[in-house]
């Protein structure tokens, strides 16, 4: 446990299609890290997932929005031709615009709630 | 899968202690039960949990929180001696209201995420 966060809130927001989960946390990490290094390879790596986990990941999205978020190019992984489709890019910034404005709305309330909380002993 | 709510989106914000869970979405429903109706027993029935885990939850929270959120007396829970503190009391005000003020405030990002994500076959 670090001493330096010893006590805190974490807000998620999940978007669920029936029982699939079509956008989530590690989703959106997925397709900032995908857009960074375009390739799903090398963003699976950064991650520290496996290149199955990525693209069952990205497979889900893809197959739950009304067009991919993410696009390959045949054969495209290896040689950087995977990037994030205009709706990808427009999920992307919804989503994090999303966290910031109810990170901003929510503090004074979070911070009422941490400030009960008892601070945890050093281990 | 019903078929008037096919795609959702779903907030979660949790307070963590250290690796305990301090306060979610389950815990402050169980305050709002115990708050309805003054017994761990009845909140757990009216949540369809057992009375094991409703007091396993509430004992997190208590000792999570710099004072305890539920106060039962000597042999009060089945004489509906169970009440939320003051704290407790404030606490689940201020966790409505953060959802609620974040729901707000994301509403426009969120809808604009919903729109994009492809409606169910109706099963």
């Amino acid at each position: 446990m670090k001493a330096d966060t010893p006590v805190s809130c974490q807000l998620r927001v999940r978007f669920t299609r029936g029982s699939d989960i079509a956008l989530g946390p590690g989703k959106v990490d997925l397709l900032e890290a995908i857009d960074r290094h375009g390739s799903i390879s090398k963003a699976a790596a950064s991650m520290h997932m496996s290149y199955r986990r990525a693209w069952l990941l990205v497979n889900t999205m893809n197959r739950c929005f009304k067009s991919p978020l993410v696009e390959t190019r045949r054969g495209g992984d290896e040689k950087g031709g995977t990037r994030l489709s205009a709706q990808g890019q427009s999920v992307l910034g919804h989503y994090r615009d999303l966290e910031a404005a109810m990170r901003s709305a929510g503090e004074k309330n979070m911070e009422a709630i941490l400030d009960l909380i008892v601070a945890p002993d050093t281990d």
